[in-house]
């Protein structure tokens, strides 16, 4: 997903377009409309409608003459800042360019939208406006995280939409995870792993344990295979495609990576300045630390997706620059042009249906496991 | 407390004896006892009692000269393995080298316990003959993270001694995380800070908040200094000394540091293999690349403390090195000539009494605090 070279041709069938929000990442309007440029020039069917302050982004816009037709501004006055609560957005966020920007798709004028900024509040302005799909009763935030795979990434969700999550809930997020993956990672059978404290299958919470008995049941019909539990030393791993967990637990995993990660890095600078020899050593690693530093760029792989509702809606790290938001706008175009939405929400409602039909004939156990088939994705 | 020349003197009271259980690591007892070499020549007035095969253990002791004089042979039929249930071991853990190590400190022989065996077994039999210090709710093991304090580590804990905790426990971890890190790591007013998904106050689930008020108001009397939320990317802070979560959360966010920096060190490995070039590169950059790996060597921080009980537990990673089990020696030998049982056991003696006090006259919430004071750690 993160490489140019595997972005599905949109077949000719008609522009993708890719609602922007404008305003609210850190680095402000410029760096998305920098995004923007970049993005252009690799994506040339995608168009953009971009959400934000006119009289601060027309100017931006004009500047760039590779956007020339391709943008349309959509004004709003206000802003979403990274410390409003979601629940003031929710009642008030009304004319900020966050709201406007989910509301094109909404309004069907966009296939996908993409924003930098609160990921509660565009979270809270999705579900008010998207509203969940039928049977979904949390929806989840997947992300890719760099994995010893050979598509170099591996899906986890829920990754902080919610900070708790029952056994029905992490049940959906595999079967939506699943689905990610073989959109977003084109694997045709994913491997999803529920995320435990150790593997063996008594260990873990009561909500772990019930998990592991319906993504058991639910795998074969959820066309994925079930890895069972897995540690956190396993999220990188080969073993396992899809990670699930409940959003708490998702969010403390992903900071505690990238974290470890920069605290390396960090090391690893001080280091090699450390002496004038290890500064000449460093002259002649360079060209290698680069590879390591682009194999484990959060950049490549920027870009959380909101899964469980009516839209797709890609986060982009708040603090991405031009090179993060051209990758969230490629992701946005990938799920996009693949019609992931429609193959998400006829999966979510089959399985749906098929916990129905089951819900009169078998146990309430298996009911859950929502053993729905048929669908092709 | 990694560094041997951080060693406090014993004072030349007596000797220090430290109870070690050589079976159940994954190296089996000729690693226990390599290690068991390089702590006798570290710390000459340390004495061992070993537990494990008469038969396997007296011809790798009689080989090495050093421990002449220095090591009680206790034997013991049965080995705890790495696959036994905690419930079974309580039940029929009798007879283990593990179980008898951990009497040995019930008895009085030892100050203090070390095993590479299996945690869970090992916190059950710590649980069933050492038992909870009064007052203790739920025990807890807390470990080193490297950091960037100006000491190299910060102190973590629940790292999987139980897979929840209420906001009470939280606040017992944080007493205890506080006097191991005034302890362990020589300073008088740790900062501590409470896991969670974000630093604001209204984020998180409702123990969380819960647990924030309550070290807030217990932390002048706990002698730490109480710095709020603290985020998975400021575990290795120079921001936080002691970083407080629940037993589920602390081994996925370890487990996950370690996957992360182990993904990372292949990746270098990988890259450093890729050319000739980048070869002789890492031949001019091994030297760096050694400190490197010296300072996030997890042998060097090797040894998690069960916190809570009538008596010092140490557990060794699982495939400690001879190296690895001197380190968690050298840390056992610290908190035994610290008298860090006893200061530990006064510390919670104290909340406990000033929550009993206060509860006649506050509210629940206050008295919850346990707002002891006056006992010197």
């Amino acid at each position: 997903m993160a490489s140019g070279s595997q972005i599905p041709a949109n077949g000719g069938a008609s522009r993708i377009v890719i609602s922007v929000d404008a305003m609210g990442g850190d680095r402000g309007p410029a760096a998305v409309v920098a995004g923007l440029c970049l993005s252009a020039r690799e994506l040339p069917d995608a168009h953009y409608i971009l959400h934000g302050n006119d009289a601060e982004l027309a100017p931006l816009i004009a500047r760039e003459t590779g956007l020339a037709g391709r943008v349309s501004l959509r004004h709003a006055d206000r802003v979403v800042t990274m410390h409003d609560k979601p629940s003031q957005v929710m009642r008030n966020g009304d004319g900020t360019s966050m709201w406007s920007c989910i509301d094109s798709v909404k309004q069907g004028e966009a296939t996908v939208a993409v924003s930098c900024g609160n990921t509660g509040a565009l979270m809270a302005i999705s579900m008010i406006r998207l509203r969940r799909l039928p049977g979904i009763n949390r929806p989840a935030i997947a992300s890719m995280w760099p994995s010893r795979n050979p598509g170099g990434f591996n899906v986890m969700l829920d990754m902080g939409a919610d900070v708790k999550a029952e056994a029905g809930d992490l049940l959906q997020f595999a079967m939506m995870g699943a689905s990610y993956a073989r959109n977003g990672l084109n694997l045709s059978r994913p491997r999803v792993g529920l995320l435990n404290v150790g593997t063996e299958e008594h260990k873990g919470r009561a909500e772990l344990k019930e998990a592991h008995e319906l993504l058991s049941q639910a795998a074969e019909a959820g066309g994925f295979e079930f890895v069972g539990f897995v540690e956190g030393s396993d999220i990188p791993s080969d073993r396992v495609d899809v990670i699930v967990t409940d959003g708490f637990t998702g969010n403390i995993a992903l900071k505690t990576g990238e974290g470890t990660a920069k605290l390396i890095s960090d090391f690893l600078r001080e280091e090699f300045n450390a002496s004038v020899f290890s500064k000449l050593a460093a002259l002649f690693a360079l060209g290698t630390l680069r590879r390591l530093q682009r194999r484990m760029d959060p950049r490549r792989a920027n870009g959380g997706v909101f899964l469980g509702l009516n839209g797709t809606v890609v986060k982009s790290h708040g603090s991405a620059d031009a090179t993060g938001v051209a990758a969230a706008l490629r992701l946005a175009y990938r799920l996009a042009a693949a019609g992931f939405q429609d193959r998400l929400a006829a999966r979510v409602a089959s399985a749906v249906r098929a916990g129905q039909d089951a819900a009169a004939e078998q146990t309430p156990l298996d009911a859950a496991a929502g053993t729905g088939g048929g669908t092709k994705e």
